[in-house]
Formats: structure tokens, sequence, C-alpha cells
């Protein structure tokens, strides 16, 4: 292993332990999962979001119809706009990068643009007739948007760039900071990405048992 | 670049090329990307599910109270049970392990477990008062539940193990089989994982521009 990791496993080592032996042979996402956390502050500096974009787009989502998109804000103008209808927290311009995840509202045009864009025709007709069934059509998009979040946090995480997640804002002002009232978008979740500032606390998590149930 | 990314990408030149610049020092969670796609089929025979359980307990959650448990179902009379519950598909039967995502739908009373298991009693009083304020929770849970979905997919790919998640299920007899009617489990999504089979199709994604939006 190397000594990159063994840094990092240091300081989480009781953890680390009772984990290692299935971890042999992997790769660096699950050997970084260890020590990623939501980080609440950056140090200034830009970082390279290319990654964490690519990672977004690349995320898995159902039927592959990827039914949101992320705004990348790097604009500090915009992004001070922006951290009053996040309840003004300072990660927001602290931050080099903050993405804003919307869903879409209206699948049944998405997954005609889908179509426009591949060659899957024989499905349309499957994928209107699950969306059509869904009991909350705006938050299975959402459940969609979040897989993507999660990626662009694993991204952030193999280039060793802090992030933090954030459900804290108000949708509707959000919208109407970037004049998006009259569109089909709605702001879900927000990441922001920075430089790496101080050490954090690990925070505990729910246990194997707690979590995991086996049926052998 | 090791010959084993090499291998991966000739088949997806053109689409690798794209993005080669931006992955210079990146890890396999990143390099991995291009070529993961759902895989409707298993070979037959285990796979180690150890890694993608940790990846599972690993996913970042908000306020990381992690509303959620995941039965890990590798028991064939069982999965075999539940095939009908799924809508007969044949990746139930054929897969190592069926892993149930079920969302936790009283998240004062997780909130609590949460804080029974950690130091951070300091935080109960703004997640409850975050949880109360939640128009959907249930669906919030779910999605939560969702990055810890694409969390295990990532550890599967990394491991080179074909994962297929499934939204296609009767939540209600899936809830009946596994004698879970009284309980606060509701079953969100599936994913199952085994060895890889065929080759299959790179579906094709929306494109960069489709997706992002820059805010420079």
């Amino acid at each position: 292993m190397e000594d990159f990791y063994e840094k990092k496993y240091l300081k989480y080592k009781n953890k680390y332990n009772t984990v290692k032996n299935s971890l042999i042979g992997s790769g660096s996402f699950l050997k970084n999962l260890i020590w990623r956390r939501a980080e609440k502050h950056f140090s200034p500096g830009p970082v390279n979001i290319e990654p964490i974009k690519y990672a977004i787009i690349n995320a898995p989502s159902s039927y592959g119809i990827q039914p949101f998109k992320v705004f990348a804000i790097t604009n500090q103008d915009l992004k001070i706009k922006l951290k009053e209808a996040c309840f003004n927290q300072t990660q927001i311009e602290e931050s080099h990068c903050l993405f804003i995840f919307f869903a879409i509202g209206n699948l049944e045009k998405r997954i005609n643009e889908y179509i426009g864009k591949t060659d899957f025709t024989d499905k349309k007709e499957s994928m209107i007739s699950y969306v059509r069934k869904l009991p909350c059509p705006l938050e299975w998009a959402k459940m969609q948007a979040y897989i993507a979040l999660g990626f662009g946090m694993a991204a952030a995480m193999e280039l060793n760039i802090a992030s933090c997640p954030m459900e804290g804002f108000k949708p509707d002002e959000v919208r109407k900071i970037l004049k998006l009232e009259n569109t089909d978008l709605h702001p879900c979740v927000l990441l922001t990405v920075g430089n790496k500032k101080n050490d954090y606390l690990l925070e505990k998590r729910f246990r194997f048992d707690d979590l995991i149930i086996d049926f052998r």
C-alpha cells in the first residue's frame, strides 16, 4: 500500500484494521472512503473541477436519462449573491466552486431529449410508461441527482479536494437569483468544493451490523 | 497509465480522449467511470461483497444519520422467493447478492439512535428541527439511500464486479416476503451484483454541455 494511504490511515488505524483484508487489490475509491468527510471550511485558491464534472455526468441514473442539470459557479459575485439564499453559510463564499443540482420536473420531455441523442428508440415506450407511474416524479428525479452528487464527492475525495454537500437553502430564492422562475429546474442539493483547510473531526457512523443485515 | 485501464479505454477511445488531461494524477474511481454500466446478466459463482458493504456504510448522508438499512441477500431460496415481487427479472436469480435498500420513515427515532452512538449531542436539536421541516421525510431518506447505492456501484466497478441497480419491484410484496409489514423499513431500490458475463453496450449519455452549465 502506498505511503499516501498509510499516512491517512494512521489516524484511523483501528477502523481501518477491521476492513483491511477486504480492501486488498482494491483501488483508490475504497481506500479513500475511510477519511472522507464533509469539510465546512476551505483555503483560498482554485482547484481542478473538471474531473468532478466528469464524475457527475458519468454517474449512473435510472434508465440513463439523467433527469437533472448542474450549475458550476466559480464566479465570486454570483456566489456572494447566492449566499443569502443559503442561510449565509460561509462555505459558499470560501469555496472555489459551488455546484447547484437541479432536478428536472418534466420527465417525458427529458426522455424525448434522451431518445433524440441516442439510438435507444426501442426503450422509449417502457421509459415513458415507467415515469408516468411514479408517485412523485420530481422526488424521483432528485434521487437520481443524489447519485450524481455522491459521485461528485467521490471524485473530489480522490483528488484530495475538500467538499461539503448542503441541503440548507431557499429553493425559490435560488431560482429567482438565477432567473429560473419560468423554467422546469428545481434546485435540490448543493455541493461546495475547494482547497483543504484544517484537519477535521472524523464523525462517527453507524456500525456494519446496524446498517447491513446479511441473509446467507 | 496501467495496462488494465489502457485496455478498457481502447474501446472507448474517442470518449476517453476528451477527458484524458483532466484525469492525470487521479485514481481508479475516475479512471473506471468511462466503462461502468448496468449489466443485466451475471456469470455463476461468488464475488467478494464485503468491500461493497464497506462502501455503502461509508457513503455520505445528510447530517451523517444514514436513514436506511440494507439487506444483503446471498441465500438463493430467498432470492427466488423475491424474484416474483421483482417482475421476474432474471438478474435477481443470476446475481451472487441482492442488496435491498430500505429507507427509514421515522427520522426522529433514527436521530436518537445516532446520538446514542456518537458524541454529537450538541447537533441533536438542529437535526430534529431540520427533519421536522422536510416536506417528504421518507423521500428525503430515499435520497440518502441513493447516495449509498451509488457508492455500492462504485465499489463494484473498482473490483470489476458487475452490478445492476433496479427500481422495478413491488414494495409491499417485498415487505411481506421479508416479514417487514409491521416495521418502519420501506424498500426503495435494489442492487444486484455478480460475476461479469458478456460484454455490454456502452449506453450513450447526455453531453457535458447539456448537463453542466458553467458560471465563470
